[in-house]
């Protein structure tokens, strides 16, 4: 903890797998909080987080961790989101902040709102920061580094309790942006809801072939597939419920995203190159602006070259 | 040049890009060749090959690296092999060995085959192996390491010569698999060809949407989208020869493709989170073949973390 005042005095951490132990990460780094407080269901994990020493107290009970706290962060699966408010709502203590890490926005907030007492502020947030893996062992503190969070406060939430949780995730190495739910839930469909699903989808037909062969999709991965079986390597309850959560956007994105795919499709029945080429010319410049928005690296490959593991083998 | 005998005493590599520039590379470094003899077309990159002493001997001529040479490999996008060949075929040597390094051989086979001199051996190929760079100057001698080279020999090739080239490849690190180029067709529309179209195909979704802007997408793009973004930033020409070369088995993989998301479109409508959590549980499993296989790194986010420029910039 650092010499200054802490930012608050009690947090606690509902739910503390790869969001949540990176947060608990940061507030001990960065001095964010005096106390932590970590709870979550299973003895398990709670005994896991206990061993990493991410915290100063250990709940089973969420409604124990979360009272007293200044701000309670849920750190769950959006489908869990209503079942653990209605756990600590009662445990609240009066002006308190309460937040959360969900993907999916309006959906939490219909879930969690109607159950919070009058005298609480009420600030949803996403994190966009993330990896493959989960459960307390994956957090690192560098997670949020550079990355964004969102912040989708609702009519009536108090600026200042905004500010703060905002001082909080920039304690955590995080930019913040505002904006309402039902845009964020649309810009995340885009930008990683449809990703996931497709990435999911292509991973499942090459699985499902006849004609080709597991071990020869595995084996010839390196030609592009694999950099799609990272992302559908990740939490499906996580991954089940932002589906179920975000419905309406997602099957927005997607119906565009197959209307696309049928013109490519029927460009490549018919022989028209001129089409795939400008196609494959006009994506090259979002590349470019996100290599220069520093939200990924330049170097080939991701810049696997360079990392143990891939090419420590020897051809055999 | 290594102190043991050359395996070739000339070979001539017919276009010099990101996969011509690597062979290069490799026939130095192992000693594969005493005489690297390089063509391309444009005075430009074959200026910059020569400033990078890639080669012994620069041509404008195709016909003129050709001439005398043990190995031939044309290393120019699947739809120029033809033209390509017609130029070569009246210098090749008798005896020689002619192949190519085309993402897809059904083609590259129908186009060079009728235009080949009978005493000539022909040993398509196909190293499964690339980044999104292109041009001389992406090249690099570890580009094959660890990864798989596909030969797909014609009917009546001499095994002698197939043993031959399978060396060389094995001295520029890759592993040699033989297959029909029929197959090869086949496994490359689902392991790449697709996977690369769709990425293609969701950046220019997420470009034209009149909700979300570009700016969002670019800022918001590091919770799925940039992975996507890596694959379709990938050279345009070489990829509308690929879709146009093998519409085939494109077309069919893509229809699994789409039917199989039409039913995940299926569960997110109806709620049915099974469908999903069972199809997310599932494709895990390949991601894990693969790691097992050195065919990926295991770090999370490709071990993106760890790489310069992703998170070297201060939030701001
Ligand atoms: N992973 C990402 O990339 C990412 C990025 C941004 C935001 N998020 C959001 O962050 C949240 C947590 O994700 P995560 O990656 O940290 O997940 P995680 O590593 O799988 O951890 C999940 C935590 O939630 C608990 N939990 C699971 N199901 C529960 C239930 N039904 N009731 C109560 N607690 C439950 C788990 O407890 P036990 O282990 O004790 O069962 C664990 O503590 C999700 O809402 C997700 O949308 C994730
Ligand atoms: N990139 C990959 O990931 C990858 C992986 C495996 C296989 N391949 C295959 O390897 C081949 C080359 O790909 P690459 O990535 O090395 O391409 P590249 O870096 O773009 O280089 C292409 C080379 O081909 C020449 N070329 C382009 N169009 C031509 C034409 N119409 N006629 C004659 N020469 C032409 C270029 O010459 P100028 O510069 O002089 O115009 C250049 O020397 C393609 O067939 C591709 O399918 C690529």
């Amino acid at each position: 903890m650092s010499a200054a005042e802490p930012l608050f005095e009690r947090i606690a951490l509902i739910g503390i797998g790869l969001i949540g132990s990176s947060i608990a990460l940061n507030a001990r780094q960065h001095g964010l909080a005096r106390h932590i407080a970590i709870a979550t269901r299973r003895e398990e994990t709670l005994n896991r987080a206990e061993e990493l020493a991410l915290g100063d107290s250990y709940h089973l009970e969420a409604a124990e961790a979360a009272e007293g706290a200044d701000l309670v962060i849920l750190c769950v699966p959006v489908g869990a989101c209503g079942a653990v408010t209605k756990e600590i709502a009662p445990a609240l203590k009066p002006g308190a902040i309460v937040s959360d890490v969900g993907s999916v926005k309006g959906s939490v907030i219909a879930q969690m709102r109607p159950l919070l007492p009058e005298d609480v502020h009420f600030v949803p947030a996403h994190p966009l920061a993330g990896t493959e893996h989960s459960g307390p062992d994956a957090g690192f503190p560098e997670l949020f580094q550079n990355r964004w969070t969102i912040l989708t406060p609702v009519e009536g939430t108090d600026p200042a309790a905004s500010d703060r949780l905002k001082t909080f995730w920039e304690g955590c190495g995080a930019r913040v942006e505002t904006m309402s739910a039902e845009h964020h839930d649309l810009v995340l469909a885009i930008v990683s809801h449809v990703p996931h699903l497709i990435a999911y989808n292509i991973v499942g037909t090459a699985a499902d072939l006849e004609t080709v062969t597991q071990s020869e999709v595995i084996k010839f991965s390196a030609s592009g597939f694999r950099d799609f079986t990272r992302i559908a390597a990740s939490d499906p309850t996580m991954w089940r419920d932002v589906f179920l959560h975000n419905r309406d956007a997602v099957l927005e994105m997607l119906a565009r995203f197959s209307e696309d795919l049928a013109s490519l499709q029927r460009a490549i029945r018919w022989g028209d190159g001129n089409t795939l080429f400008e196609l494959f010319t006009r994506t090259r410049a979002i590349r470019r602006g996100i290599i220069e928005a520093g939200q990924d690296t330049a170097s080939p490959d991701f810049g696997r070259r360079a990392t143990p593991g891939a090419d420590e083998k020897a051809p055999s």
